[in-house]
């Protein structure tokens, strides 16, 4: 693996965006995003994620000029419209807008239609966590899983966020999709030639119920739980396209280059009226504690939660702190 | 499988409640939770479960006196006190108080701490539904769940109710426990002697990772998507704990018979301000139709979805409407 200091990444990452066309505060913020992403470990939506990018702004699905607006409001709860600008950028706009509603209002929500990809759905959660929120945001996505009983892909992976905030940047983030497995694990899997850890997905026969479930899907993954994901995917996608008023998984473009006009909801939660920040403190550290003393499987595996790696990666490089517009 | 009329059912049951002690009101809701939960097929969590309820107002976990009160607010945001009063009871009134707030600012919610079990989780779903409202409910429980790397269980399986509201009664309730399997439906595969029809957990020796992967599990059961439902059951649980001020799994009595102190949040989204009914309605019949129409697994099985197999339960019988107080 190459090593690059960050802020020759970030300044590559700041360039290619305003070759592509986005402006100065813009570019920066959606460079940072990207380079943030990779910085972290998530090397899937970072700097790699940049060609599809580039693609989709050439064939028109990002529109780099489109800023998003609120086009209806509710006290604590918010419609937004993304103009099908850069996904990045509207879901930092959307996240920025939950926290300052729920800041006001204890809750804070904004649903966001016609927007793109947001890339790691987890930069959302760790800017409410750093602003000392909770947050739970998920977007609904193309088809690409089947609904249990299908055989055909008609539910989103859906990825689903869960912020919760901690002293020193030490939060709590879940950032996860309902398939069980990415197409890129099932892919790195297969080049090792090793069979999936746990069964991923249909055989080419989708026959249900498979015996044994088959542990190299050569069609469709299945998502986390069999049916209990299926369903779960479901709901979120009834909730972001319901609530957004935008649109819902099954009228997505199939095509992962044109897959444009997503729905997003981004909640907000701030308890710090009633909640004196060391109690929560105790709270988590309690639970984590109890996490870490848990009697390990065979042979012994750290237990972790989530994020709890990505201060590892992330510390080989100075952190940068968000900053607020 | 005995058929009683669903009157004779909540009468029967209203009369236990009154002989435990419960009164008036509270006996008659009380009864009715149940009683609807067994004549919508959820007989676990109905009927069946009224010994345990009993057994626990007798060993003193459940106070039938006990109301479940307001303790802090800010805004759209509320921290209620459930005093170990009736789990149903008090999930009840919670649902209803973030419903209230839902209708005031858009977006409600109530941490609830000290209260019990909530028996059937989708209740609190129905209600919103009912109003139409959507909603989001969890509760933490005692600890039954490895983490993933463990082989002693140190988190719960925290049920999660996602509620989306219909016409006609047709609404969309997710009602799914973070585990793979009940209790009950492993111990049914066992007495049938077959096998579980996807892996449900360690065998006794919490081998990690188990090749291949138990479909009878002895120990400890899974979580779904394994490491994935590890997250999101451990994120449940700080949320829970962290914005009610109460326990933590970690913190819960392992007794069944003794799990009193639960943490539970009540999230409701009224968008009705900005969206309209019809056009709500279009877009989830849009979803459903896709699902319905997917090409399906072989052999063919009716591709479902949460709820849409209890008006064939409840229809058994005049349904009842949900009243409100």
């Amino acid at each position: 693996m190459l090593r690059v200091p960050y802020a020759d990444l970030d300044r590559a990452l700041h360039r290619a965006m305003l070759h592509l066309g986005l402006r100065g505060d813009r570019a920066a913020l959606c460079a940072r995003l990207f380079a943030e992403t990779t910085r972290d470990g998530v090397y899937t939506h970072g700097l790699d994620r940049f060609p599809r990018f580039a693609a989709m702004v050439a064939n028109g699905s990002i529109d780099l000029a489109a800023e998003p607006t609120c086009v209806a409001a509710a006290a604590a709860l918010e419609r937004w419209d993304g103009h099908l600008g850069p996904g990045n950028l509207n879901a930092y706009a959307a996240i920025e807008r939950a926290i300052e509603l729920a800041r006001q209002h204890g809750l804070g929500g904004v649903a966001l239609a016609n927007t793109n990809h947001w890339m790691r759905g987890g930069s959302y959660g760790w800017l409410a966590a750093e602003s000392g929120l909770f947050a739970i945001c998920w977007t609904n996505t193309l088809a690409n899983l089947p609904a249990w009983g299908a055989a055909s892909p008609t539910l989103g992976n859906n990825p689903l966020v869960v912020a919760i905030p901690r002293p020193d940047g030490a939060h709590v983030v879940l950032d996860m999709a309902v398939s069980q497995f990415s197409y890129g694990t099932i892919s790195a899997y297969a080049a090792r030639g090793q069979q999936l850890p746990v069964p991923g997905g249909y055989d080419a026969a989708a026959i249900y119920p498979p015996t044994p479930p088959p542990s190299r899907p050569r069609s469709a993954r299945w998502p986390i739980g069999y049916w209990k994901g299926s369903g779960l995917s479901l709901v979120l996608d009834l909730l972001a396209a319901m609530l957004s008023g935008g649109l819902a998984t099954h009228q997505l473009p199939r095509d992962p280059a044109r897959e444009s006009g997503l729905s997003q909801i981004f909640l907000a939660i701030d308890p710090s009226n009633f909640a004196a920040r060391p109690v929560l403190d105790r709270i988590a550290n309690g639970i984590l504690d109890s996490l870490r003393a848990a009697v390990p499987s065979i042979p012994p595996a750290p237990v972790r939660y989530p994020a709890s790696r990505r201060s590892a990666c992330a510390k080989r490089t100075p952190p940068r702190r968000s900053r607020r517009s």
